[in-house]
């Protein structure tokens, strides 16, 4: 078995930047491209891990942010990591807690160590920086820290932007020196929102310090116009090394996985399948539905035809829309288990079409049916 | 094999009037003492039904009140009935509605026919009666129906009471006599309230019309103080003929279960494990606790050591705690699951007791760790 953090890429795409890649972490191989299901709080929402193993999921994200909150790390340490208190045994990736602290608390002081700022479930007052991010991911336990990074909102001025590299850059050196947990890996993360400049500066330097195992995208879809995410994904990807691992962070738009996996992209994470789920939208080949539509009273098809998930093998959308219509748990977790199992065939797919050298046509396909309204 | 609706008694116990048997329903045989997990809008709350099938489940019980107002009989109509609505392939037995219709309901006004009334969910005027319900029933499509009763709550006067009564039976005659699903077992319905008087002639006015596959104990645990609920169990089924299965409506409390089979109760039926588990309450063969409870922050405990359902053999109460805590479906599912398996389990260890001549044992030590407070 090749050491921890060995990505080896098994294939490179002659038509595009796309490759398959497999990056071997301390709790198993995680096969590139990846799509992380997010499980914020040590689960993904109305999933149990036997569903997501059925799915031969290789990797979760967990919030550093809200785990820290809840059950806090006296627990966690307790039981001796993350992977033990939810009972997962393939690998998880945690995020850093920043895009949460500046997204989701209130009263935020900035200093040149980290962020105070008030918990959003109660209003206690808390302090987090690259070391306190890093000493809870060491204790989680995660396979793969990502470092404590500030994540403007889009709009935001190309000065603020600049700050904000500033610190990623200056609390990324900081994170690369903490302890680590055992054969815990670390990625760095490009900021600087739509300013080019700033994220080839941001990479650059990140890379300087020699010190990460792979390379994230963040700052992505957070507000900026559709047409600039596809330029930024390219222009960060042309800077990163070929032989790291590259992830752009909480985008899972079928379309936009596709076209950065063409652009080089290997690792995803969002929380679509499951919380578009909760209000009955459904991911199929051939695009999503509302299920809750009055429309699906009466049909006895299944969520997607052909489909072998377990809400599709054994009820109807008349059935399924009849459990969301009366708030039954029953129908959430139905539909997050076919969206769920609709990702991985998703990627499963796009994976097949790049070893099969058709990946111009699953492109072209996805964007079809998938894509971005065309301009009018 | 035997006839729809034939009731094998296969064993009866020589020191109480408890036996085991099986009844034979057009979806399979039913062992009897048998609990019934309560699916009151067309799914086990929490659970699907591969976890029901799981624990052999071989009857569930639909709400016919509930499911004729959401999804409407239109739906199930549409879909060929209950049992391929919800993809379940055992027995089903449903109420008749009139539990809800008086329970429910706002503004109802009776009429000899039945009841007017508003539904629950958006206020509108609805009627419902013993031809609507059988009705209803017909298209649910179930293997038991149950004939549409007045279960008036306690206390009420002897007056009411016996009225109640009056109206019960003359129901019960139309019930009788309407069309009904292929292999549909139709159960009459003992009320009666705290009285005996009203009960027996309830029971022997119902045998008289010689038109049901097996009587019911209505009217019981609604209010009346602890100390009157056996006595009015074993004064009821001391009337029923001993050939035909007896349910004891709406009770599921370990020990009034497992003494009420000792008076000759066959069926049950109720909403505790499920309900229960939405707030954190674990049965165990040791009693019931809050798995919510700080205690068990740091629990590695499962919620039932040696149990081996699905929850227990993966999850600690610490996880478990933590998910109910921060409102994750997946805690709801955990506790559901186990205290569904708590609950068949209680019945297949009292089952295997009666047959080994060890049930004298098992009720004293069911009474002994979930029975009522002694009174002081």
């Amino acid at each position: 078995m090749p050491g921890i953090g060995t990505f080896e890429i098994t294939y490179e795409d002659p038509h595009s930047k796309a490759r398959l890649g497999r990056l071997w972490t301390a709790h198993g191989p995680v096969d590139t491209p990846v799509f992380m299901p997010v499980g914020t709080q040590a689960t993904v929402k109305s999933m149990a891990p036997w569903e997501l193993e059925a799915e031969d999921c290789q990797i979760l994200l967990g919030n550093t942010y809200h785990l820290n909150v809840r059950p806090g790390m006296d627990v966690i340490e307790h039981f001796g990591g993350l992977h033990r208190f939810q009972d997962w045994k393939s690998a998880i990736l945690t995020d850093s807690g920043g895009y949460q602290v500046f997204s989701l608390t209130k009263l935020r002081q900035m200093t040149s160590e980290g962020v105070w700022f008030q918990s959003h479930v109660d209003g206690t007052r808390m302090f987090m920086g690259p070391k306190e991010s890093m000493g809870i991911q060491r204790i989680l336990g995660s396979d793969i820290a990502m470092v404590f990074d500030e994540c403007p909102p889009c709009p935001c001025t190309p000065e603020y932007a600049c700050q904000a590299v500033e610190r990623t850059l200056s609390w990324a050196a900081v994170c690369a020196e903490q302890p680590r947990a055992q054969g815990q890996l670390v990625f760095g993360i490009v900021q600087g929102g739509v300013y080019p400049q700033l994220r080839e500066r941001c990479a650059k330097e990140l890379l300087a310090l020699g010190a990460f195992d792979g390379y994230a995208i963040g700052g992505v879809s957070v507000g900026e116009p559709e047409e600039l995410i596809m330029p930024g994904v390219h222009m960060t990807v042309d800077i990163l090394p070929r032989e790291r691992p590259r992830y752009l962070m909480g985008v899972g738009q079928w379309w936009q996985m596709s076209e950065s996996v063409a652009a080089g992209v290997d690792m995803f994470d969002c929380v679509m399948p499951t919380r578009l789920a909760r209000h009955g939208t459904v991911f199929t080949r051939n695009g999503k539905y509302s299920v809750r539509a009055a429309g699906n009273r009466l049909d006895e098809r299944p969520l997607e035809e052909g489909c072998s998930c377990m809400a599709c093998r054994r009820f109807s959308r008349g059935y399924i829309r009849h459990l969301l219509n009366v708030s039954e748990i029953l129908g959430v977790r139905l539909t997050a288990l076919h969206n769920m199992h609709a990702y991985f065939d998703f990627i499963s797919r796009m994976r097949a079409s790049i070893r099969e050298d058709r990946f111009g046509e699953f492109r072209a396909e996805t964007a079809r049916v998938y894509g971005p309204a065309p301009a009018e």
